[in-house]
């Protein structure tokens, strides 16, 4: 739509030496939100749309529920939107379709993942083979920049080598043949509660391509300590927005409910006026003015 | 499914002198935590389903994208779904299509309004008839009875009569023809901010039909005071799913932006255990290690 | 995403002073196909879609699901998708909410016709207004233009004029106020089972767009016919892709059914490779052995 | 909805000695098709939903879309409606999300096969591993029989034992394994070209389930053939709708393309008149004159 494209916007901010701060997001309204917060691009969160529809993150929204959001995402707000694809919805047969529909829905950028499908949360039957080998993901990323139409698309390869306990030494040498592959970033993920593994990885990283992570364990890690490393580029708030949500619909409704009646709980939210305001209704009417005749 | 269907079990709460308490949801998620609230039913809203979107309320939102929406809280919570259809996406012949599509999609009611289509928000025109004759709205309400398959299936008529500027008489008139035409219910609305114009219909109301209301601008409208008026049986609480979760986000979006970083915002949302408490994620590990192997 | 548009190539085209041969297509196979045998166009026809899903074509199919299957179509092929957007899905708000989705979703055309909605087939309530008032339509025009990111994306607007009965001096006036509101082509339908009364149209047709015509009724209206009034520059074929699927889906389907086996059947009909041609296997294949280690 | 459910009426027809002929649709129009020439189900193809949209059938289209076409062909017709599945999207959670899906929207049947997901057509990387082990098949069918609501509703174990040239010893074992976790079928496929190999899988068969076929590649696998076998209580027609249509298609396109008009193929397919039938113009005509005022 714009002259420079979103994906081109979001690469020349990080080669500028800004961190960009990316904001999960369920849903059109939450984009926006973020996007009127002053975050530099939307995270259309797998699993935030698997919690909206109160479903486990174990693959079983469809890339069709999950392309609909991002689409309607994407036409609500003008900064990029980095789509969660998880493995690419199978091999890199699967990733070059999923490639095109992501780029034309108006994605800026995907996050594809290391991990075999489907997702599995337990180790089942003695230990299950949780990364696929580096060659069949060089494969993924090699598929997803061929399909690619817009050059400035932007490309993540997420390594769960640390989440799978395989080690460092792992995790980078796997996040270098990603890279080599072609990756633009990298998302390095951990499952300690300390930043130290991560920072750990983005000190010993001679990758050249840019770092992001996703601190949901270890929320010390904001701009000030990740500038401190070097390396990380994005930090990516995996599942804020929908917490947020949760927590005040927890007690709006616990209070209506106790009071049996909604007088006591409409003061402590927004009106409803604000939410006309997040709707564009003054827009719309303006356009019923001019062409409603 | 289940051996008494969900309209069922609505007609019988007030059939036997309850309130129902009927909380807006515009998600599984919030439907799911509506009913973990207590409340009797979920408002399945056209308005909280726009604002979802970012779109102003105004026939955008498709059919088909409420229905999905409908549906998926309808698997998602054991309490009735009470469907906001507006004016029935046309005549009586898309009223008939509607009716089939939701009874299928699992909701217990719809409510059908008797505006004209499509909704408009100023005055335009000098003076648009904003209210269909009432015999058409006659023949919508009998073609949805003809529809549903399960007789207690709901189908409330909602009258705009008030919010038309027509009067009391007209509004009374009007929702009695319909009962005639077999409504089950009516949903009575009014555009004062105080309760006194629904006070005094739901006073004179000699339709024998519940009624409902929606008291999003007169919220002092509670449980004791609907007792003490009788004939209303239902109070929709319309947008404040959708308001509280505003609310929350704009405090945790601010908060993070402004520490550019997440550990203060962390501690005032709920845990990310909570939200996969709400996926049921123990209940998919339990299906997990019994069936995959 | 091409250098030139869609859109554009179907206006030089038509400047060319060619005839534009759009085919109606129901799924991206059909369209493939209309493709492959030549056709300048695709028409995304509603009546189409309606049928496919075996569904009378009364407003009853959404705006989603028409989109989805535009989007799927214009993913297919590269020629331009020509959308039949019926009234528009509402007013002129509704109508700049659609163009923007139409345009997005890769629709070089859209076509909107100046009835009113609902559709209804039968003269219901002593003889119901069918067409709106022609500024009402005008405003639906500039909605469009004002709406649309590409110039080049074509708006054609369809007078409904002759067939509700209205004459061909109001058709004329309709048209023509058309074109003054910015209309880039108007469509001329006619009820008569003879090209008459629309070549009478063309030959007095001042207008200055050109003119499309869809000879459902009157086939003999060819290109040779056609080039010899002027005016029209384009001819829709409404509805043959659906009419030849099932005429050959009967025939088959019975055989099968009478010899309780495929065998006589298998030779009447292409083969499963003809399909995988369609389904473009071998570019898939070359892409696994490329990508998929 | 009906007294007796189309899941019970097909499994009475086997009881009873029936062969059920089982027609592949890509639409409620061709399974509305399939049901007039008296076909006792509807094979909901994967294979010919991925051929409408012009993809290859390697899992690209989503269960979304599936399942919307599923949905749709099952409020359109009366006959049971048979899903294919494919490996049920994933492991054996993923069945369960699907089988709770799949039922609700109205599918009699589904059938669920033991490759590894996913699909791959070129034997890639030295020989993969085609067939997942059997213990990980019965824990998809014993989550299938687990998550079904209906006790009626039918869980079809296809084994593609033969297909990966595992011998007919490999392909009874899995079939009688799999009847042991619950299947309430087993589908057989070969892709030899005469019906020899299925013929002797047949005869062998002593694991009690009816068996179920899809001779496309030997089409004299007819009604007869296979009474003279036994065992085998169903055939399905795998791609004889699209074939057709196909077929049709081309023909027609061809020829308006050729004529540079439509006089020529009008003859020789359906009226609009019988497409009018197909979506039952009458009957929505009956329901405006009865209830649009």
């Amino acid at each position: 739509m714009a002259d420079i494209s979103k994906a081109r916007r979001l690469r020349d901010r990080i080669a500028a030496g800004e961190i960009a701060h990316i904001m999960s997001a369920h849903s059109p309204l939450s984009a926006r939100l973020a996007a009127e917060a002053g975050f530099d691009g939307i995270w259309a969160s797998g699993f935030e749309l698997s919690a909206l529809y109160g479903l486990p993150d174990v693959s079983l929204i469809t890339m069709t529920q999950h392309l609909d959001m991002v689409r309607a995402m994407a036409e609500a707000v003008d900064i990029p939107v980095v789509a969660d694809i998880d493995t690419g919805f199978g091999n890199a047969v699967n990733v070059i379709h999923a490639i095109r529909q992501y780029e034309r829905a108006g994605a800026a950028a995907v996050v594809i993942e290391d991990k075999t499908f489907p997702k599995v949360t337990s180790l089942v039957a003695g230990g299950r083979q949780e990364l696929v080998p580096v060659e069949t993901f060089q494969g993924k990323i090699e598929a997803a920049l061929a399909a690619r139409v817009d050059p400035d698309f932007i490309v993540v390869a997420r390594t769960e080598a640390l989440i799978a306990g395989r080690g460092e030494a792992e995790a980078l040498r796997r996040a270098e043949a990603y890279v080599t592959a072609g990756a633009d970033m990298i998302l390095i993920h951990s499952k300690q509660t300390t930043p130290d593994e991560i920072e750990s990885f983005a000190r010993a990283w001679r990758g050249g391509a840019p770092l992001v992570i996703v601190p949901t364990a270890y929320p010390e890690m904001d701009e000030a300590r990740v500038r401190a490393v070097g390396a990380i580029k994005a930090i990516i708030y995996g599942n804020h927005a929908i917490r947020a949500a949760v927590t005040a619909m927890q007690a709006t409704f616990a209070q209506i409910r106790r009071d049996r009646g909604a007088a006591g709980a409409h003061a402590g939210i927004v009106s409803v006026e604000e939410i006309f305001r997040l709707q564009d209704k003054d827009g719309m009417k303006a356009d019923e003015k001019k062409f409603v005749r």
